[in-house]
This record gives structure tokens, sequence and C-alpha cells, in this order.
């Protein structure tokens, strides 16, 4: 197995575009107005536009590519995820929250604005994201746009994201074990990452089969992404990362690293790993730049 | 036209029986769980179940009546919107907001627990809320779900509720006119009553011309509502409306009572009403207790 140490050119390349398609559907989604409420909309934008990885929207595009499926409904579903995604940074990173005051090296929102128009930024994103998943424009068949709906809900609210940011808090007073990390991880970041793999295939009315694999594929990947992150967190050079080193483990939280060493955690990554390729299998080589991603997030430096 | 002074007894009776009902209907929604993230949901049943007039949950379970829509669907939807109206009093109270201490004579969320664990439940009430409404166990027909969803995300979104708060915001620091102050209105409040009413239209199918009666009606029953919202707070008993008389009015926000003087606003509510109710002729004797419901708006004292 070749063991790049970052995306390979064409991984590269698919990643720039999709993130550049997502950026315009974004400015398209939100334009701005002359209106005196026109501060909340910048702010919105400002949350939304400011780069980032894009990897949910990379994980929506591409696996509703592998059913053929329109790829600007495609992007529409990224969007409403990005959003999802960029609003709970937002509101996480208030000073009631995490207390961050820089995002990906520039102003977090709260500090660029103000408390008040960040946590109004983030309600709105979030309620924008529904907005557009049960608009005719994401799919003609009602069934679908309420199923993205539903598993979006369930993804990000009381048993997903909010509940995992819920025991990320409790987390930094009490120990955790590998147990308990997995299920806050999974909850807080996972289940999102499982939305983003499982509406390609209900945008292209996939069979239980493939839903399936590509759930089981983003489950093993989520988690994996996650112990990436906590082996980063304490070996990444802060020139690639952007962050702090060891900021997690200086918080006191328990992470697979803490919990379980760091030789351990990037034998259960490599793992992971391979074990979210293997759910693939069912596509044959269509899933290729899948694969290819899912090697990235083992070997990546930031 | 009779004057009572407050809601005649079989309007009181059937406000009472939907508030009840609601109530069940919200605390099946939010069951507590043994997970160390109960806090959450503890945050969530303290923030919708601590009382309030349930005005919303009124109107939509009145409005499907006349659609003869079944009682457990119109509650579902009810309880979806209640969510939304509780979760913007979680966030509207945090210290970065108005920074209230109390909500109807008990500590606010963010009191009760902390800020972070306000700003999470608020969140998560606002995801359950489009969750609720996308399952099918509110419609069997997924268009009336999307529909739903969509509204609901219109009304209470950027161009609806949270635009309307950030409008509010803004005119802490600057004179409105009659014009703006009733702009800003319609978002902040008028649109989520507009909501009510239309989802009973919606859920039971009704007619175009039925669907603009109902939206018609709320859009001048929630513009009379703030009226005499602004009229009681500067005329109204602290010891009835358990608010500090003049509130809104020592904070400099401009209100229909400082822009157009008491009895110009009293006029302007008794005009609105009666506007309100004249759009519900076209359900002759069945709409009774949505007549009953607006002339208590005009007339209550809390």
């Amino acid at each position: 197995m070749p063991s790049p140490r970052e995306a390979s050119p064409e991984l590269q390349t698919a990643m720039a575009e999709i993130a550049s398609g997502i950026n315009t559907t974004i400015g398209t989604l939100l334009p701005e107005t002359s209106e005196p409420e026109n501060r909340l909309i910048e702010a919105m934008r400002y949350a939304t536009l400011g780069g980032g990885k894009r990897i949910r929207p990379f994980l929506v595009c591409e696996s509703a590519k592998l059913f053929g499926v329109d790829h600007l409904r495609a992007k529409r579903v990224a969007a409403a995820l990005e959003f999802v995604h960029c609003y709970s940074l937002v509101h996480d990173d208030l000073p009631a929250m995490d207390n961050a005051d820089l995002r990906r090296g520039m102003p977090s929102v709260h500090k660029k604005y103000d408390d008040a128009t960040a946590i109004l930024a983030g309600d709105a994103l979030l309620t924008y994201a529904f907005e557009i998943l049960a608009e005719p424009e994401t799919h003609e068949d009602p069934h679908v746009r309420c199923e993205l709906t539903s598993l979006l809900a369930k993804s990000s609210g009381l048993n997903g994201m909010v509940g995992g940011q819920m025991l990320d808090l409790i987390g930094e007073k009490s120990k955790f074990d590998v147990g308990q990390i997995s299920r806050l991880q999974r909850m807080k970041t996972g289940m999102l990452m499982s939305f983003a793999c499982e509406a390609g295939a209900i945008l292209g009315k996939a069979s239980e089969q493939q839903r399936k694999a590509l759930r089981n594929y983003a489950f093993d990947l989520g988690l994996a992404f996650q112990v990436t992150d906590d082996i980063l967190d304490v070996e990444g050079d802060p020139a690639e990362t952007g962050k702090e080193q060891g900021k997690d483990t200086k918080a006191g939280k328990s992470t697979f690293v803490t919990t379980m060493g760091s030789e351990q955690a990037k034998m259960r990554a490599e793992m992971l790993v391979h074990q979210a390729i293997r759910h693939l299998h069912v596509f044959d080589s269509r899933a290729s730049t899948l694969k290819a991603f899912a090697m990235y997030v083992l070997e990546r430096r930031k």
C-alpha cells in the first residue's frame, strides 16, 4: 500500500473543484441585501466563506456521483450540511463555550462582529439548512427531501452533534474511557460525516446495500478522522496544522492518544481506514476517489 | 360589541385544553435518559415545560380543527412550533442578548444551568422542530411535511424571526419609524404566528382561499398582539403582566406607543383585531373560537 504524505494530485484536484463549487453555491444562497439586518447575512457569509477543507461537501458530492446525481442538487445538500457544520463552529467558538478568538487564523465570528450577532448568525445558518433541504430544487421527490431533512436533524441534534458537544463539555470535568470517547466523537462529528455519505445515496435512490456500504464507510472514516486529529494535536507541526500543539491535552480533555497512547492510536486509525475502504468494494473501481480520500485521512499532516 | 376584560369561559377552556395537550406531547417528545448528556434534555424540558400561554399551539390546533385534522398530528406541529418559540426565548435571554435572569418568574435557562448549556439546548430544540415536521407521524403525505418544514424555516430564519431579532438589536441604537417597527415585529413575531395558522391549513389540505384567510387573520392578529404588548408595557399592572412596567420604553426601544402615542396605538389594535376577524368570515360560525381569541388579544391584561 503506498504511503502518500499528502493528498495525491488527482484527489487534490477533486477536492479543490468541489470546494470551489461549494463556495459559489453558498455565495448564491446568501446574497447581500440593502436591508438594515444585512449585518446578519454578512456574518453568515463570513462564517461560511472563510475557507476550510470542505470535507463534508466533498463526501456528499463524491457519494452522489456514484449514482449519477445532478451536480446542482448535490451541491445544495452539501451547502446545507456545511451550514450546519459552520453554525456549530460559530457557537462553539463563543466565550461561553470554547472561547476561541481565532478560527482558521482569522477572528472568529463573535470577535469580528459581537456575541449576539454570532448567536443569531449560527441560528440562522442552522434554520436555513433545513429550508434548503425541504425545497423542490433539492429533489423533485418530497420523500427524498423529507428523508434528508429528518436524517440531517437526527445527525445534528440532541442525539447527534449537539448531544456530543454537551458530552464534550461534561468530559472536560470527568475522565472518559475509550468507549465513551468513541461515543462522544461518533455523536459530535461522526454522524454528520455519515450524513454526508448517506445523503449522496438518498439523492441517488441507492439500494439499501449501497446505502449501508456508504454509511459504514463514513462511520469508520469519521472515527479514523478523529483519531488522527488527536494524534496531530500531539505530534502535528503547528506550521502545518495551524493549531497550537497539545491544545486538547493541555485542556485536560480525554482523547484517543491520552487513553490508548500514540502507537495504539496510530494502529487504530490504520485499521479503521482499511476497514472503511473495504466497505466500498460494492462499488468496484467507481469509488476510487473516496478510497483515496480515506488514505489521505490516515496520512494527512493537517 | 362586548368588552370582556379577559378570555370568556369557553375560550379559557379551549386554551387550557390545548395547553395541557401540548405539555403531554412535549413531555413524550423529550423523554429523560440515563446517558451523561441527559443534562441537555433536562434543559430542553425546563425551557419548554415551564408554562406560557401556548398561543402558537392554540392557533395551530384551532386552525387544524377547521379542516378536521387528526389531533395528534396537529399537536406534533404545535410542539415543533413551540420548540422554535422556546429556543428563541432561551437564546434571547442569554447575557450576550437581553441578559434576562428571569422568564415567567423563574430563573432563565442559562441561570438555572449555564450559558453553554442554554446555547446547546436552544440549538437542539430548533433542530428537533425540523426532525418532528419531517417524520411520517406528522402527515402521511411528504408534500405536506416538506411544505411545513420549508414554511417554518422561512418564518423563523434570516428573513423571519432571527432577522427580526437582528433588527431589534440594531433598533436599540437607532430610532425606527412606524413602518420599520411594523416590519421588525412582522419578522420577529408575526411570521411565526402566521405559520401557526397556515400550518393548520397545510395539514388539512385547505383551499388557497381558506389558507389565505387564515394567513391574513394571523398577520393582523400578530401585529395587534404586538401593539397591545407595547400598550401593556406602559399601562399594564406588573402584578398581572409579570413584567416590570415600562421595561421596553426605559430600554430606549422604539415601540408602537413611543412612536404613535397610547391612544393611536389602541385604535390601531382595535382596527387590526376587527380586520383579523373579518378574514374569518369564509369559515362562517366554525371559526368562533379563533374570533373570540382575537377579541381576547385586544382586551387582555397580561
